[in-house]
């Protein structure tokens, strides 16, 4: 039988000149298709990408997305999306979808908390309803959303949580994860493990020990970018991901911005999602090229701290440089915006308001993003970064 | 050489029993192809139609689009859709545009206005900036912006103004009217004057009588649907078309309700525009059809009042009996959102304020006007209405 997770590609050590990248391009089996990795998960928050169709997405070049347990849980509600058989049928997209446990959530959200040893109690943002949430009930909702791979439930603290508050998530953590993977999973469900333990190495090497020992289909890095400084990120990051398996996927929850994608790739992370590329979209920030060249997609180091290299610039379309730019916001994008409209017209509309403006812009992003995915795999494939 | 405005079929007087028909099917030619009348136009004010792009508009069956000269003088300007190539390049919409002159708007959103009688002074609602519109200007301005069919800078008064006062808005549009005639158009353009009158049939006589004497392209029943009762609109409209030529295009500005549209086709009317069904759209009204009869579109007469009899019915989308209703909004819709959404997801996605409901229903709405104007004109040719 294939393997659910195949590796066809893997960058060999030192090929770069005093460097070393862990970058693989590989391949993920789902229920509903296959996703090559390195790859983004576009966020459809509320069982739709803010703005787009399932249509545009497919264009835009999304093979899977991230949709939110705890939002559709709330709204509207699990009966109704298993009662139109599944949440593929409901937002009619036929592709790999991965929800979150609501863990997250339940923790930046809800107006009040209380984690058991059972679950975590909380109150929805929405109308103050309580709900008691365990690792075995957040895999049932999961398993009536018919998601392609399932997350197991984690507490997910602040990054200025205490080293005490910490280590008492990441063993809450691994608890519930023992628990959620005996709950039966439909056939050719996925279900991914998380790993806790803020910045603290030690943690997270006791984190990703308990939690490689439940032998999950795929591993997420979780509590990252939750408020700490950036050097600080990599370190554990790199140092966390050495307890991963080699033959199952990682996925390095909330990233990134485009050059933390490229460093968290050579630091052999292939799945990502991020809130970034829609977001900006909305506040009219949006990513043009600036270097064609992959290999300028790094990072470099000097003695004191590592400073992107950034091989585009992010522009606000609302400024009036762009009043008779009758250019499209990127002149080498093959996106349906960058083909069809300029950055004067983008202008007007989003400084007008118009709806269309936001769909635009995120349709660019989004591409972008995509994109970048899509020349990360072609180049690893060529042994490049 | 070929007449712009060609008409195809008449219904026969007195075909139907009892009843005067005047329904025509018809073409008219613009500079960026040819319209089939009688035709419905969406509303792109600030030159998009509200959530849509140009691609679904003609996917949706949109053959003409109107946009506001008003909202594009103030923002962005006339000079950056001059600088764009005109409206159709700007917006990408490679069709024929109708653009009103401004007059409507000026009376309905300026924050102050005068009328004198070289034009109309007004300060924009947006920052207040004061402006002079002429008639000569309103045209130089639809010129700019490459318009199809340019409209006569006309004063367009309340329903409830005074004799007096309608009358003294009719005088100056006729003024206006020899005015604006008098400037040269591009090659290929149209120009349709305004007749005004309010809901005194010797004042509509007279204009009519006046605006035609200047022998424009087209002819626009202004100043109707600004509060008057729905009984004597009827009386008015009818009495007016009888002092239009047969042999030019008649437009009646801002109707209607689908009944009104049927309605006023059969008094001769061939174009119309109104924002209804995209605003419903936007406040979760959608249309269903309920009746697949044509012939059904006819308003029953009895002593007291004309009832419509309503071919469709007007769902609310948010109403909660559509909460596990996995059809769509119309079972015999052939729109994108009915192909592709049920009316679970699209309640869900209203409720939840995903920007997706309002480009969903949009589409749904609109796509039940155009079709409701390509069956009236395969009725006309039938000789069915």
């Amino acid at each position: 039988m294939e393997s659910v997770f195949q590796i066809f590609k893997k960058i060999p050590a030192c090929r770069q000149a005093g460097k070393n990248s862990k970058a693989r391009k590989s391949r993920l089996k789902t229920m509903h298709g296959k996703v090559d990795l390195p790859n983004f998960m576009p966020i459809a928050t509320r069982a739709a990408v803010k703005n787009l169709t399932s249509d545009e997405l497919k264009e835009i070049g999304a093979e899977i997305i991230l949709s939110n347990t705890y939002h559709l849980f709330l709204r509207p509600g699990v009966e109704i999306i298993k009662g139109a058989g599944g949440l593929h049928q409901f937002m009619n997209w036929p592709g790999p979808i991965l929800t979150d446990s609501g863990g997250y959530q339940v923790f930046s959200l809800a107006k009040w908390r209380k984690i058991k040893k059972e679950g975590v109690e909380f109150s929805s943002e929405i109308d103050g309803q309580k709900f008691l949430l365990t690792p075995e009930k957040a895999i049932e909702i999961q398993k009536d959303l018919g998601a392609d791979i399932m997350i197991c439930l984690d507490v997910c603290p602040a990054g200025q949580e205490s080293y005490e508050e910490i280590k008492k998530a990441a063993d809450i953590t691994s608890a519930w994860a023992k628990r959620a993977k005996k709950v039966k999973k439909q056939a050719g469900q996925l279900l991914f493990g998380i790993v806790q333990g803020g910045i603290y190495p030690g943690l997270r090497e006791k984190s990703a020990k308990e939690i490689t020992s439940c032998d999950f289909d795929g591993y997420a890095l979780g509590g990252f970018f939750v408020g700490e400084t950036e050097k600080k990120i990599w370190q554990v990051i790199e140092r966390s991901i050495k307890f991963l398996p080699e033959e199952k996927p990682r996925y390095l929850m909330g990233a990134g911005k485009p050059e933390q994608i490229v460093k968290a790739v050579k630091l052999g992370i292939d799945l990502f999602d991020c809130v970034i590329p829609t977001r900006n979209a909305r506040h009219g920030l949006v990513y043009v090229n600036t270097k064609s060249q992959i290999t300028n997609y790094k990072l470099q180091t000097n003695s004191k701290s590592q400073i992107p290299n950034k091989f585009y610039e992010e522009i606000h379309i609302a400024n009036s440089k762009y009043t008779k730019d009758f250019s499209p916001v990127d002149k080498n994008c093959s996106c349906f915006t960058c083909q069809n409209f300029s950055r004067a017209y983008l202008r007007h509309l989003y400084l007008t308001k118009e709806p269309l403006a936001l769909r635009l812009l995120t349709i660019h992003n989004l591409y972008f993003y995509l994109s970048l995915m899509k020349r990360i795999r072609e180049n690893i494939e060529l042994g490049n970064l």
